[in-house]
C-alpha cells in the first residue's frame, strides 16, 4: 500500500485526493495547504492527517507525495521531496521559468527519484487509442496533427495575469499531446494570438485565442488551435494524417440522446469541462504512477516531457510577440551552456 | 432513342417526364391527362405533345407507355398498353382491388411484354449498397430486418378515403422493400394499427401509425414501422441484422452543416419528402426501364412484384381488422383456384 | 451509514458489492452464497463477513438486504427480509412464476417494508435523459416506442434451460422501459419468435430472435426487438416518435476515435455488453435505493412494477406460442380472483 | 437564350458543358480547344460547333464566353472577351502572374462587362449553408476559421511543374473560401511546407503538405491545412468558431451505409474527388452566372476575388520560402504604384 501525501488541497488537489483514495494500493496519509482548513476539510473526507508541506516530505512513512499547489512553488517541492527520497507526481506546468525547471530537472537527475508531470490527457482513452491505432502503422506514416483544444469559458482576469499566459498554462497540455503522439519534439515554433474573446485579458498582456504551426526535422507538421471559450462547452479534439489515412479523437458526449424536430437534429454537447472530461484519465493517470512507484519502472510522463513542453511554451510566446518563427534549439541554446 | 407516352400530368408524371427527357435515350413524345390543360402544359415543356391516353396507346410510333393515372386505373392502362405491343412501366400500386390485379397479371403474361412497377426506392443509391453489402455475405446471413418510413405530414383526409388505407398506400413501398432485401415473401402477417395523429383518419376507417411483423419459412422476422407524420421530416430508415453483423441505411440530410451552442449539437434535418429524398432514385429506375426496354432484358421490379406486394397489404389490413396473424397462403388462396 | 447484506456472490453480485463500498452513505457488513467460498472471497475484499442468508436477515443490525441470488429464491428471500424489517433491493425478475410472483407482492404490502426491483437501465444517463425529454414535452405527446436490445452472444444452453425464456430472462428488462418510457401497461401483446441464431436454443424450447408489438389503451404502440447475438456487441437503442419529433438514445462506445482509410471511415464498438455499458447505471441504482431507503421515500422502481414486466413477458411467451396477440387483462384475470 | 461559347474542352470543360446545356435559359454554341479533335467530339455531343477561340469571341451572336483553358491563357482571354463585349466566366487561378491578373483587371474595369472567376466552392450547399448561419449571427462574432482541403491523390509531378506551385494552384481556392466566410482579407499571412507525400514533389521545387495562418485587422484568425494526398478520398471540411458557438461543414459521403460487425462500425468515405463532391456547385454556379449575365446584376465573384485570392498565395509561398510572417500590403504594395 502506497503511502501517499497531498500537497495542495485545491480544486485539482480533491480530484487526486479522489483517485488515490480509490486505487486499491494507495491510501492518502497527509494532505498539506496554504489554508489550513482546506487541508484539514479534505483529509477529514478521507481518513488522513492535515499536516504542513515540510511535515510531509521529511517523514519517512510516506512513499509518494503528489503536487498540486501554484505552480511558483512546483521546482523547490520537487526537489525537497526527491531529496527525501519520495516518488513524485506533480501538476503541470513543472514551472514558469524554463532556466528554473532545467535546474530542478538537473536537481532530480542526481537523485533518480522518480518524477512524473501530470499531464493527464495521456491518459484519456481516445487520445491512448489514437495513439496505439498510429504506432501500429494503422495510417502508415504520419504527416499532419491537429490539435484542437477550447475552454468553455476564460478564467478571471486576476487568474491570467499569474499564469504565465496562454501557452504555458493552457496550450502547454497541447504541446505535450503532439510530443506524445508524434513522438518527437518539433525544430521551429510559429504562433500567432490574439485577444478577441475579452480585450481585458489583452490589457493584461495575454491572449485568448492562438494558432500555433510546429515543423519538425523530418518534414511533419502539427498545429494547434487554442480559444479561452467555446460556448458549447469543452472542445477537445485531435486530428493526424497519415500516407494511409486520417485519425481522429472526437469530443465525449454528455450523452447519446438525439432529438429530432423541425427545427433540426440535436445532440446533446461535449462533456462540460476538464473534470467531466478528464477523470477517468486522472484516475489512469494515477494507476500509472502507483504501478511505477511500485515497480519501480519508469514513470510514463517524465520531467523532461514536462521540461520539453515549457520550452515550446516559451518558444510559442516569443513567437507571438515578434510575429516571427522561433526555434527550438535557440530556446534550449542557454541553457546547454 | 425510346418514344415514351406519359399518361397522367400529376406530381409524380411531372417528376418522371423530367427523368425521360434528361435520359439520352429516351424522349417525351406525348402526354394525357384527365384534365386537358395540365397534359398541354407539361407537353409544352418538354416539346411534346399533348393526346388522349387511348392515342398514344394507339400510336404504334410510341415504343414505351409510362403509366401515372389513377391507381383504379391501372389495371385497365396495363392490359391495353401491353396489347399494344408497348413496353410499361406503371407507378405502384398495381391496384387496390387483389383479385383485379391478378387478373392484370395474367392478361399481361399471355402478351409477354415488359411491365416494370415504380418501386423507385429499389434504386436508392444507400437501399441498393446495403442489398449489395448483404448479398455479398458482409454480415453472414439476415436474421431481422426493420424498416422504419415515416411521412413528414399526412395527406387529406379526402386522399385517405380513396388510398386504399396505409397498407396499400404507403406500407406497399416497405412491403416490397422487405422483398427485395429478404429475396423472399413471408408466410405470416402480423399488423396493428392506430389512428393517433389524426383522428379523422380513424373515422375515414384508416389508421395513420402501424407496426407490421412478418415471419418467414426459414424463421427470419421483418418489422416495419410506419407513422403518417414526422415533424422533422421524411424518415427513410432500414436495418438489417445478421450473424456476423448490422447494417443500416440512415436518413440523407439537407446538408452537412453542425452548430454547436449552448443549447445542444444540431445538424441538419432529413430531406424533406419523396422528391426530395428519391430524385436520383427515379432517374435510376428510369435509366433502369429504359435499359431492359432497349435491350430486352428482364426489368428490375416484375408486375409479380407489384402482385406480391399488394397481397402482403391485403394481408396487413386483415390483420390490423381482426387482431390476428394472416397467412399469406390464406390471402391467395382463392387466387390459385 | 446503511449496513447491508449481499445475498450472492456471483457476477452480478460483485458488481453489486463495488457500488455498495463505493457509495459513501451505505457499507457491506455479509456476504452470503450457495458457494461459502464465493461469500468469503468477496467479503474478504470488501471488509465483509461470509455469512448465510439466514443469519444476514436475521441480524438485526443489518439495515438492508440486496438479492443477486438465483431467480427461483427471489420471492423467499424478499418475503424473509421484509419480515425481518429490512430494506430490499431485488434483482430482475421477481420470479419465473407469476402466480408466485404476486402472492410475494401481496406479503409484502403487508409488511410495508420498501422493496425495490433491479431494472438497471432506468438508470441510464441516457435513458432517463430520454424520459426527461419526452416528460417536458419536447417531442409533443408520445405515439411509437421502438426498444432495440441486442445481446453480444448468446449465453449457454444450460442457462437458457432455466432462464424462463427469452421474453422473462432478457426482453424483461425493455417490457420495464417501455412501462417507464410510456408510463403505462399496454393493453395487448403479441409476439413472434425464432432460434435462427442457434437452432439448439429452439430445441430447448426457447427463441433467440424475438418481435413484440404492444398496444395501449389510447392508441400508442410499442414494438420491442430482441436477439441473442449482436456480433458487434451490446446493442441498446431506444427510439420514441412524439407529435413534435423523435428523440434516439444511441449506443455508447467504446471511444471516440474514428479511422479513415480507402477502407471507409471506422468507428468504435458499442461497448461489449451490460457490465461495461451499464456500472454507471447500477451506481446510479445503488444511490436511488440508498436515498429511498435512509429518508424513508417510496423506492423508485417498485415491486408492482416487477410484477407488470412478468406479467408482460408471459402474455409475450403465450403469444409466440399461439401466434395470436394477448390481451393483458386475461393474463392478470386469474390473479384478480 | 443565353447563347455560350466554350473556350477549352478538357476535363473541366466537359464538366462545364454539361452545366450549360442543362440550364434552361443557356445553350452551348461553340466548343474550341487546342487539341481541334476535343473541341469537335465535346460540341457534337451537345448539338454545338467546334470553332476557334479567336472565331468564338469575334462572333457577335455569341453572349458569353467560359474559360476553361490553361491558366496562362486567361488573362489575354478574358481582356479579349470583355473587349469583344462578351459575358465572361473563368476558371480559376485568373493567373499564375500576379502583376499580370492585376492589369487584366485594369483592361477589364475600362469595358464595364461582367467577368467571374469559377470559386466553385461558394456554391457548395454545405459551405453557403454555413456562411448564411454565421452572417445571420447564429455563433455571434466569427473569431477563429479552420479550412481542412486534402486531395486524395497528388498530380503528376509534371503538372506540379506547371502548376505554379500548391498555394496558387491548390490553396487558392481555401484562399478563397476565407475572403467569402471571413468577409474580409487578411493583413499577415505566415505559410510553413513540406514535400512528405513525395520528395519529387520537393525536387520540383512545390511543397505538398502546408498549413498557412492569417490573421485580420480586428484579431480575427485563419487557419488552412492542405495536403495532396488522403487515403480516404476528398476531404473538404470548414469550422468556425464564434463567440455564441461553433460552425461544422463536414463531408458529404458516398451514401448513408454503416456496417457493424466485430471489426467495428464502418461508415462511407466521402465523395471521392471534385467532380462527386462539387458537381451541383458547379451547376449553382452556371446558374449565378447566367442569372447575373441576363439580369445585368453584379457577378457573385468578382475579378477582384480573383486577384486577392492570388495575392494571397503569393504572400503564402514567400513564406514558405522564407519561414516568415509576410504582410499583404507588401504584396500590394508594387502594385499600388
Amino acid at each position: 500500500m502506497l503511502k501517499v501525501g497531498l500537497l495542495g488541497a485545491g480544486r485539482i488537489g480533491r480530484v487526486h485526493a479522489q483517485a488515490i483514495t480509490a486505487h486499491p494500493k494507495s491510501k492518502l496519509s497527509a494532505v498539506s495547504d496554504a489554508l489550513p482548513e482546506a487541508a484539514k476539510s479534505l483529509a477529514d473526507e478521507h481518513g488522513a492527517q492535515a499536516r504542513s508541506s515540510g511535515e510531509i516530505i521529511g517523514d519517512p512513512d510516506i512513499d509518494a507525495v503528489l503536487i498540486a499547489t501554484p505552480t511558483d512553488t512546483h521546482s523547490d517541492l520537487i526537489e525537497a521531496a526527491t531529496q527525501a527520497g519520495k516518488a513524485v507526481l506533480c501538476e503541470k506546468p513543472v514551472d514558469l521559468d524554463l532556466q528554473r525547471a532545467i535546474a530542478c530537472q538537473r536537481t532530480v537527475a542526481a537523485h533518480g527519484q522518480p518524477v512524473m508531470i501530470g499531464f493527464n490527457r495521456r491518459f484519456d482513452p481516445n487520445f491512448s487509442a489514437m495513439k496505439a491505432a498510429a504506432n501500429a502503422g494503422e495510417i502508415g506514416q504520419t504527416e499532419l496533427l491537429s490539435i484542437t483544444s477550447f475552454d468553455p469559458a476564460p478564467p478571471p482576469v486576476s487568474y491570467i495575469k499569474v499564469s504565465g499566459g496562454l501557452f504555458r498554462d493552457m496550450m502547454i497540455h497541447d504541446f505535450d499531446m503532439a510530443n506524445y503522439l508524434m513522438g518527437d519534439v518539433p525544430t521551429v515554433i510559429s504562433a500567432v494570438g490574439s485577444s478577441i474573446v475579452d480585450p481585458e485579458i489583452g490589457k493584461a498582456g495575454d491572449v485568448d485565442t492562438a494558432v500555433v504551426t510546429m515543423t519538425y526535422a523530418d518534414g511533419r507538421i502539427t498545429v494547434i488551435k487554442n480559444s479561452r471559450r467555446a460556448a458549447y462547452g469543452y472542445d477537445q479534439r485531435v486530428e493526424m494524417l497519415g500516407s494511409n489515412g486520417l485519425l481522429q479523437a472526437q469530443n465525449m458526449l454528455e450523452n447519446t440522446v438525439v432529438k429530432s424536430t423541425s427545427d433540426g437534429v440535436v445532440g446533446a454537447k461535449p462533456t462540460y469541462f476538464f473534470l467531466e472530461r478528464y477523470m477517468p484519465a486522472y484516475q489512469a493517470e494515477w494507476a500509472a504512477f502507483v504501478e511505477a512507484a511500485v515497480s519501480g519502472s519508469t514513470v510514463p510522463v517524465t520531467l523532461a516531457d514536462g521540461v520539453a513542453a515549457l520550452a515550446m511554451a516559451e518558444a510559442a510566446t516569443r513567437s507571438a510577440g515578434s510575429g516571427g518563427p522561433v526555434r527550438m534549439d535557440e530556446i534550449l541554446k542557454p541553457v546547454a551552456k
